[in-house]
């Protein structure tokens, strides 16, 4: 199936307004450089926001979520029955993403791609139902073209919609058991990687579980490794509707010139999908955090960033993005509300 | 001069209360640890706030200002005026630690414990005037016994003002050119180290300048050294108006139950003088982030915390601190906040 708003470049970065931000840093009352990442992100954002003071106030979550064929392999440590019941859990407040999109007061919204059992009218979630979860991508290609298609447009619909609504930032959350697997066979696929670098304990898999979780994704690697040079083709055939929604939503931002906070493990396995499907997307990108899921410093390294964080998060849900967010709006903050030397008649250096 | 204050120990942790905080965390709906740090954070908070659900909401910034005799030396990158300079600059809110005080809706105050040029009368700014700057270090004791009494009460006295306004969290902040040298040399006297491991760049020496400052540094120690072993007379010698007040400061919280985040390398320097003078006292530390100044990780050793930030700042007047505020209110929000499996239905682990 042809998607042809695929095919559109990311929007051009700003870099006179990149180039503003950087000279106003140099004005303003600190020693140069004195705000370290801080000052860059300022910078950063001016470029694809397109503006001297770039903003991160108006923040926007689309929580993705799904199930997955081959946790019918045994590949998680919790029963898949958690997808939908955590579907609930968003919808009614009590998970970690909602209680952060609450306390940053962000706009949050939930899209259900399709439960094994089948959701319908949960209040407050958006029910898009691709399938009742994909195939099992150990034994066949997780979805069709139509579903892949799908779930590529659902993602692009939340960030038009988060555009819509004015966000200066976007985070794309993930819930779905036994989506680690599927992000490892994928990134193992888009890294040329092993299982055994990518694949780990998930949500807190044993040492027997993760060895179980590999060979998984070893016959799986086995199973497709003729048709998965093409990034479309190992989405479609590793991925799942989460990760496929995820990286049509990353693709769509950078197209629209929406920053994005990108998540952990899987999050970043549907970055490195999205920069593959639409080659310098990832300039939109910030990585929030470095997951302890030990296969994502292996992701990490296909970008040239460091994450903001380092605090072992292994959730999920878009929440180490949420956990970053005030991290920009601070940047944010000093970078358009500190006087410059000028303005507070402060000496400059020696 | 006696000060039977500094001899109360530490408040006692509430360790019920972090024990149900941890009982409380596993039956979140969440992988158990997934939340990592912020996990730990919540547990820390509990016992240290006596309450199973802490909060992180009331923040309170001092900022302590004052000027350094081995200014003289020329240790500095900035005249020694831009001290005062900033003390207006914090007043009008165009610095660093207002903006982010201002951000974080954080009480902010400013005391100015003495410049060299003298100051008076500045809307917004406590001045407490110990002296015109501390005394040359490199030739003499930086402070007589009576300033440093005077430095630590006011350090106090910005805690117990935070405590009366039920302040949850405490952040010091300091301002004063020349304040790395003094931190370092204060350092290298605590940790038994030298001033190659713990003077550096500061606000941006060069090479040259850095190893000038280390010169300094060691004259200093040479000068000192056989006074060096009681902490309260190395603090000193060495320190400063704002080091001692921000000491004093840690203590008063360490004693009263209040949880500190301290800042980079000034601020650390003056925690590990905390803990000296009331050992114990480092149990109500959070160590902010990771400074880019190269001797605060010899610092961070001395306490067995990993700082919660790396963003390379470097900046001070507990701007670090600042940043990090987030990450403790987001910690006590998700630990409050969340949903147990029990309230949200969802199925625990297989």
């Amino acid at each position: 199936m042809v998607q042809a708003w695929l095919n559109s470049p990311p929007r051009r970065i700003d870099h006179r307004a990149a180039e503003a931000a950087r000279l106003r840093q140099a004005q303003l009352t600190k020693p140069p450089g004195a705000l370290g990442e801080l000052e860059r992100i300022a910078i950063r954002l001016a470029g694809l926001q397109g503006r001297e003071r770039p903003q991160a106030g108006n923040a926007w979550i689309s929580v993705f979520a799904g199930d997955h064929g081959v946790a019918a392999e045994g590949v998680s440590a919790f029963p898949q029955a958690v997808t939908a019941e955590m579907i609930k859990n968003f919808a009614r407040g009590g998970a970690a993403i909602s209680v952060l999109a609450r306390h940053l007061a962000a706009s949050m919204e939930i899209i259900d791609l399709g439960t094994a059992g089948g959701l319908d009218g949960v209040p407050g979630v958006r029910h898009a139902a691709l399938g009742r979860g994909t195939a099992n991508l150990a034994r066949e290609p997780a979805m069709s073209d139509e579903q892949l298609a799908g779930a590529l447009l659902e993602g692009r619909a939340a960030a038009l919609r988060a555009l819509g609504r004015g966000a200066e930032v976007f985070i794309g959350g993930e819930m779905g058991i036994g989506n680690t697997t599927a992000a490892a066979a994928l990134a193992c696929a888009l890294l040329n990687d092993t299982p055994a670098n990518l694949a780990g304990p998930g949500t807190g898999l044993d040492a027997e579980g993760v060895a179980h979780k590999r060979a998984v994704v070893e016959r799986a690697l086995s199973l497709h490794a003729d048709h998965l040079r093409e990034p479309r083709e190992a989405l479609r055939r590793l991925g799942g509707f989460e990760i496929a929604a995820l990286a049509g939503a990353y693709v769509a931002c950078a197209q629209e010139g929406l920053p994005v906070l990108v998540d952990g493990f899987i999050a970043t396995a549907a970055a490195l999908a999205a920069e593959r499907l639409c080659p310098g997307a990832a300039e939109y990108f910030f990585l929030a955090h470095a997951s302890a899921e030990p296969g994502h410093a292996r992701l990490v390294q296909a970008f040239k960033m460091r994450p903001l964080l380092a605090l072992e998060l292994r959730l999920g849900e878009g929440s180490g993005a949420a956990v970053a967010l005030p991290l920009l709006r601070l940047a944010c903050a000093l970078h358009g509300g500190m006087a410059t030397f000028a303005e507070a008649a402060v000496s400059a250096r020696l």
